[in-house]
């Protein structure tokens, strides 16, 4: 698979780029943007650890790179910031007039229905393609961890949740936390997978965290300004299933923000910090390792 | 003059909020961008100092409030943030089909041909009229300084040399240096101020560096890969104009940066802390004081 590199500037002394290639899962070019801390005072060699940014409706892979003022704390921690487009795009991609279905709105699912099997297939495109890709053409490791906002912190919780041993630590701000249950969920997924609903048990976080054998820390910011709160987030249906089932999930609530960017950049510090505690732990392993249990521990 | 709430939010703990007023002096109704510190922690009565940001071609007052990442560094300096917008608008405004004059595109001058001077007086609005709105009605004291990006990177330097009662301190990203000598800038003072160059001398911070009698801290960072530079911006003209007349300035120029907010989110910070030192000496004084003559060496 090859790059081709779209647009690149220096940011706070490290590289922030986009990237086209042709994805094959997705049957469709995609572009993701990348931020790249700078090598110059680290050993040769150095690789560094990723965190995958997955945004919400209507975004691209711009908006977390240019309103989050996350390159600050990933260039100081030294992890890598990997931020894809949020479905496939395209004149011959099945698409929706509403914002919250069809391209800008993929919630990181395989579709199984007409028209939107033949592209929309993110959760394989976010799992396994993507990170095959960057892998293979940047100076990184094998620690991931994932984060995201909305319907892309519904996609964090749902891929780290099913995938413990590809991510060591998963976050979110203001998720869809169980979307089987909320408007924006309902209209996606019945769309994307049909009538059955057993099938959407496998992208809802509620469902997911009391299936899940090994406990990542799992850490969510939510504003309880946030206009979506009631009725789309439901971040107390998730804390309701972590708590009967065990998994020691951190949620902070905080009062006065809202939905958008201005949340995210008040805390993307302590997000970034909460991945580099599991991200930089033994940091010269090149292969991912088991945790131990007190990295299970509530914190 | 009423002032009309559009949005808020908080962030950084403080305020991030958008404002809509009658401006008399533009004849239409203006937008503006305010971040305010979190008082919990100061004294009651507390009155902070403000910086000005004038964005640049195409820009509202939504570019920086998003993008430059400030409200963390003006929350922990306590330093009110003031966003205008970058010229009048409306459907009865006058404007152009290019990006560079006409609405987004006022270039902080007082128009005086036709049809641009019935609305196009933006230094008197910047200078004057936003001033005493904001000072009327936010908890704040009469220390202002001036910062702006590219075209408001020349409004910020332009008015700042032209009004050195009024800000304590003048900075600017990637400004245009020399707008009489510059495409942008022979394009849009040709448009609103006429063919007669002499009144054009009045808005060139280059020519305005050489008749200043009291010099202000002045501070300008400037990408090295800005892909304006040589055409448009010219540095070295000011730096060479401000070298003839002995007024202090300190130019930086950084390697692989371009003209985008990610230049200006990797250095915001620099710029905060350097207006921070002038905005908050003797800041219980509610006046502007006289600066020593140790202010203005270079440093």
């Amino acid at each position: 698979m090859s790059l081709e590199l779209v647009s690149g500037t220096k940011s706070f002394d490290g590289l922030q780029q986009q990237y086209r290639h042709w994805s094959k899962v997705l049957s469709c070019p995609m572009q993701f943007s990348i931020f790249l801390p700078q090598t110059a005072d680290r050993e040769p060699g150095h690789r560094y650890p990723v965190l995958y940014w997955l945004s919400g409706l209507t975004c691209t892979d711009e908006n977390f790179s240019q309103k989050a003022g996350a390159q600050r704390m990933a260039a100081e921690l030294g992890i890598v910031l990997v931020m894809p487009d949020t479905s496939p795009r395209g004149m011959d991609v099945a698409d929706d007039p509403a914002d919250d279905l069809g391209q800008g709105a993929g919630f990181y699912v395989n579709a199984t229905q007409t028209p939107w099997k033949q592209h929309f297939q993110m959760y394989d495109y976010i799992v396994e393609e993507l990170p095959l890709l960057i892998e293979a053409n940047f100076p990184i490791n094998q620690r991931r961890a994932i984060s995201g906002h909305s319907m892309g912190g519904h996609g964090a919780l749902m891929i780290g949740l099913r995938n413990p041993e590809r991510y060591t630590s998963i976050s979110a701000f203001s998720p869809i936390c169980n979307p089987m249950a909320c408007p924006w969920g309902e209209k996606a997924l019945s769309a994307y997978l049909g009538a059955d609903t057993t099938r959407w048990e496998e992208y809802d976080a509620t469902v997911l965290v009391g299936r899940a054998t090994l406990h990542r820390p799992l850490f969510i910011s939510q504003g309880e300004e946030d206009e979506f709160l009631k009725q789309q987030l439901r971040p107390e249906a998730l804390q309701m299933a972590a708590d009967a089932c065990g998994y020691p999930i951190r949620l902070e609530r905080h009062t006065g923000y809202d939905h958008s960017y201005y949340f995210i950049a008040s805390f993307i510090e302590a997000h970034l910090r909460f991945h580099a505690d599991f991200l930089l732990r033994n940091r010269l392993e090149s292969t991912l390792v088991h945790f131990t249990p007190d990295l299970l521990k509530p914190w």
